[in-house]
């Protein structure tokens, strides 16, 4: 193709958004190598998100950007390149969440370092949707998540309470420190681990490095924030029957996390390769499908629009920590990560995807359960 | 087999679930009819039913004795004969509830008198779950029940409303009365269409004899409450692509019903046959996956256990009213109305089956949703 033939389609499909090639609006993409055009046709999401790690396009306000973009749905119409026609088959043909195939992210994304993660997250390191209920202040708004999740957990402190995928530990520190619960929190992440397990010193919590497969033992709650992300949508019956096992017969499961409005099986190329390894987004109809027989849905609470909110508090602390964080990250990494923490503002803020806390029990609580808010 | 033989099977399944026969307990049941045993096993649930109608069998709580069955997953146990082989296979092979054998229930239960409704139903005629928060009178929960929807769908005097399956106006009635708003109902009951009209009078309401599939125009917001229950799962998709053409970009939907833990393709054989003809519950999975593609899904409410208090009062009142009604009514009838009454109050309180309120937008309400509670 014509290098003025690929500009013409792309400044076409660019013109629905209302996104103009060199235009004057602080949405309009500014391109400084315009081999852009044609990596943009033959790769994509991929091709379009490296380039803006290489420096060949910017953007004065990202986020409004990415706004158009999903508004328009033009990523499904610049979408479908052989790249992602391999992911799709790998992950027909392979489970790419097996044991071995989950630490890649463990590795590539949650070991990046904890000075990044630290530079910008809240003092309880959430590294999930804060909660931003009249406020509009991050750290309060997990404090306010927090919170949320203890209340629907109804927690108290003759519970043993199971974590599976705990981060850094900051629930763990809040429910047993405000609640006086046992939390036992796992991780896959070397650096999760270590950090947890420090930060939790001398409060009643276990910090385990293990995989979710190789739980034992019976809790009264169990809580998966911002996990089931990781876990592949071949996997999802396999971890509800595993929490199933490990929940006492009277207890509560809280499910937090990412959703899609349509049932898919792999990821966003660009994400997956750069970000995110192996990770994909459940829908409603594959929660439900996954949790069919074993659970009943007492509550499923959707507060998606404050990812927006989360995402620019994070970047905004990103940005302000650079000048100490660019001793360690390259030019690339920053232009990386600010891409990816706008890139997902734009499907939050159209609705594409969502934020969902799912309140599951085993046989129903008798009387029926009330959802915090 | 011998009849003392089923009388043992009978007898041991029941035990079980703590139930004796001719026990002192005020759950046990008395037998009347000892070809009782021998019915269970050959009709199930169907036999069972009939022969609580025909005075075969009687027992002093009925409710508890529903109870303690379905805790025990006893109707499993004694399920399976050809008769709900026949009805699994119509469901299989038939479109059961077609414009045509729709007809069936409306004829058959909706018809019945709107006297005996109105004997024990609430002011408004509310024939779903009351919202019974703060409160044990049937009335102000079947009031706050209203509320609540038009709060959900966040109603003003400038929204058109659509209502399938309008039951007698109760809803029109309170939503243009309150909010001043203007509501099309739909139904396909003559006594229900008859009584809905004149009971509207003066309000800005109009209702209509008309089925689903012929809905014409659009609305801003569209309510389905208890209604679902009648659709058949072949055609859960058809109705949600129904509501998602008649629905305005900016809509709200609600769907107020009955929900099911797994997905099921028919219903009980007796309250298919007695109460409501080609009748089933839907299950999450069976929502997620009809309005998969369609809505955003903003909010999942379930209060199943109100239903438990719902059918009391309604039993209560149905009771008291039993002198005026049996001049119309025979004592057979009386037994068939307990008894469908208090049978479903069983699994509503054991959690088996749940009341749903589902609130879904066309493409995600901007900012996200709030719901009431």
């Amino acid at each position: 193709m014509r290098p003025n033939k690929a500009k013409s389609i792309i400044e076409n499909l660019l013109a629905k958004g209302g996104i103009q090639i060199n235009g004057d609006n602080p949405w309009d993409i500014q391109v400084h190598n315009e081999k852009l055009f044609g990596r943009m046709l033959a790769e994509g999401s991929l091709g379009f998100g490296e380039a803006y790690m290489d420096g060949w396009w910017d953007v004065e306000q990202l986020d409004e950007f990415f706004y158009k973009l999903y508004k328009f749905n033009l990523r499904d119409e610049v979408g479908g390149t052989w790249k992602e026609a391999l992911i799709l088959l790998q992950s027909k043909v392979l489970n790419m969440q097996t044991r071995l195939r989950s630490k890649k992210v463990a590795r590539e994304h949650y070991d990046l370092g904890n000075d990044l993660y630290m530079s910008f997250l809240d003092p309880y390191n959430q590294y999930t949707c804060g909660y931003f209920k009249d406020t509009e202040d991050l750290n309060v708004a997990q404090e306010q998540k927090l919170e949320l999740i203890c209340k629907k957990l109804q927690l108290s402190e003759k519970d043993r309470v199971l974590d599976i995928g705990c981060g850094w530990g900051g629930f763990a520190k809040y429910a047993a420190g405000r609640y006086g619960c046992q939390v036992t929190g796992i991780t896959i992440s070397d650096q999760q681990y270590q950090y947890a397990k420090e930060d939790c010193a001398g409060l009643p919590v276990t910090i385990l490095k293990k995989d979710y497969r190789d739980l034992e033992g019976t809790f009264d709650k169990v809580l998966i924030c911002g996990m089931i992300e990781h876990v592949g949508y071949k996997n999802y019956r396999q971890i509800m029957e595993i929490v199933y096992r490990c929940l006492e017969d009277d207890g509560l499961f809280l499910l937090h996390t990412i959703g899609s409005n349509t049932s898919e099986i792999y990821g966003d190329p660009w994400v997956l390769k750069y970000i995110f390894p192996n990770s994909m987004l459940p829908s409603v109809k594959q929660i439900a499908t996954a949790s069919e027989g074993l659970f009943v849905m007492e509550d499923w609470h959707n507060f998606g629009p404050y990812y927006v909110k989360t995402l620019k508090a994070w970047f905004h602390n990103f940005d302000a920590s650079w000048e100490k964080l660019s001793a360690s990250y390259d030019e690339r990494f920053y232009r990386m990560w600010k891409y990816y923490l706008h890139c997902f503002m734009g499907p939050f803020r159209t609705r594409v995807i969502q934020l969902w806390q799912v309140v599951l029990s085993k046989g129903g609580v008798p009387g029926g359960y009330i959802a915090a808010r």
